[in-house]
């Protein structure tokens, strides 16, 4: 077990079996009858690695004193939306690594990406409905929407070097922090813990505290994108850049250069049949003085999910809320 | 107005109010705050076609007397599930060309027309949580399950002409059939007109003729694909030999056919850098007994849904339903 497995395993040990319970669930719902599926089924399973989103919901449930006996299956949705849209994510990215495994659309097809894609959120969303209280189902599907749009938004803004930092901010949350954020404010609303003043206090909070930690994650993420090891991330790095996405570390250090460079960092993104766009970018311009800036942006929304959290009573969940903060800025995978 | 388009129009003249309000609920849905995605929402709008499966829905609440407040609702969630489909498969089939349209990936590209399916999708979803009972949701999600199912299989047996007919019906049924027969299904048995034994039959009854309808209207697809005029059609033709698929009309010339003939089909569906697989077909092989031989299955078929719903009470809605089944054997688009 490598040293961020053992921090992450201590983040998570307020919720244990609550974990193991999720796992439970999620054993047993990414299954089906069709051999074929069965067999991309189980390639997929190797993706499932942190769950950090299904672990934030319970957290969220322990530090809110909310959890019920339906909160594993709920984190267990979440994971499979966002199993659903890694695949389709790869898709959108022609990615070939993902946690070490060849993507689906490389072990496969891009076909067969597209349909077990559509098969998790179809999944995701029977397994909602089998819930008491169709809250979840509800947050999801409104959830799910945002993300599609944050995704379509971000096609359409590729090569746009004028983006403002509020778009790559709303843009980057659609996509990543709103199903972090649903995730946190399911944890402490989901109805069966009854309504209060405090509890719909406690939902706003979990709310602010998920998207911060997301837009952050989602900002690391494209920080590592740019400078990351393949081998430590685990996934193919330099997408974004052969993508066309104009991330903020990017932008950062479009903003700090002269029209000379601005220049050649536009030629990177869009010279036809270029390779390794992402290793040329280091050589026109100063990347590390755009990833230092996007990275204190990330501190700076880590630091405002923190005094969120700290408004909750205290105990070991709401620690490991605030530790998860740091982690998410320090991971290099 | 064309003389299919009058057709139809009597065929669906018992539900025209309820079609109307369908219609507004589409126009309703179908919209979103982002303007790069509304622009997506309008292009698409043009896809909407006949809008079979949402008629199919409101016919069977008529006909079996269930028709409630909330039908065009559900006419319109199915509608929204079949569009999401339609924007996926023209991804899976490379199409470039929908009801005369340029298709999403042609128009802008493949990323998007995943995230629009998508979108789609995660919207249908939503508007059936609107519905008082979740039994709509719950056959929904049910039936998306089928449908991707169906797709998978269908992109692993590319090529297999070993395939028996059973196994192409199984596929076939599982891709289109599904979703027409849970419309059917919805329309005569959602919950709101209440549980009664003849309820129950009626049911039984729409989701065996949805089914049945659905599978001749996949054959006659199939063989349209094969033989159809692109200009009538008002689709890409020819799509299912470029892509490997070994649908019904093929699968029968090929058993009708000697060895070498078989052998050269073969070469037409695998040989490198072939173009125009479907029109080369016709030079091996004679596709018109394969064509005859399918669609004899699909008259089969409709023949059988027809019977079913002959058991129904008479109305006007009823003998729209028997109507339809030709209605589908009988389209040359």
């Amino acid at each position: 077990m490598s040293a961020k497995d053992v921090v992450l395993r201590g983040l998570i040990s307020p919720i244990k079996s609550l974990m193991e319970e999720t796992q439970v669930v999620l054993e047993r719902e990414i299954t089906d009858p069709s051999p074929a599926a069965q067999d991309m089924l189980n390639h997929i399973s190797r993706f499932r690695g942190k769950q950090m989103r299904g672990a934030l919901l319970l957290l969220a449930g322990e530090a809110t004193g909310a959890t019920s006996d339906e909160h594993p299956t709920m984190a267990a949705v979440i994971e499979m939306i966002h199993l659903a849209t890694l695949v389709h994510d790869d898709v959108l990215d022609g990615a070939e690594v993902r946690r070490r495994v060849a993507c689906v659309n490389q072990r496969w097809d891009n076909q067969v990406a597209v349909l077990l894609g559509d098969f998790l959120y179809t999944r995701a969303f029977g397994l909602s409905l089998t819930l008491k209280n169709p809250y979840c189902s509800c947050v999801l599907s409104e959830t799910s929407r945002k993300i599609c749009i944050g995704e379509i938004e971000q096609s359409t803004m590729r090569y746009h070097f004028d983006l403002k930092q509020e778009d790559y901010e709303r843009i980057a949350g659609a996509k990543t922090a709103c199903l972090i954020s649903a995730a946190c404010e399911l944890g402490a609303r989901y109805p069966e813990a009854g309504y209060s003043e405090e509890r719909d206090r406690f939902g706003d909070d979990m709310a602010a505290y998920g998207w911060a930690v997301g837009l952050a994650f989602q900002i690391v993420d494209d920080c590592l994108d740019l400078e990351g090891d393949p081998e430590k991330v685990g996934k193919s790095v330099g997408t974004d850049a052969e993508d066309g996405k104009v991330t903020l570390p990017i932008l950062c250090s479009y903003w700090d250069s002269d029209e000379a460079t601005r220049r050649a960092i536009r030629e990177v993104y869009t010279k036809p049949d270029l390779d390794k766009r992402a290793v040329r970018l280091h050589d026109v311009c100063d990347v590390s003085r755009g990833v230092e800036f996007a990275m204190a942006r990330a501190r700076e929304l880590v630091d405002s999910a923190a005094a969120r959290v700290k408004e909750l009573p205290e105990s070991a969940a709401r620690d490991a809320l605030v530790d998860i903060g740091d982690y998410v800025l320090e991971r290099r995978w």
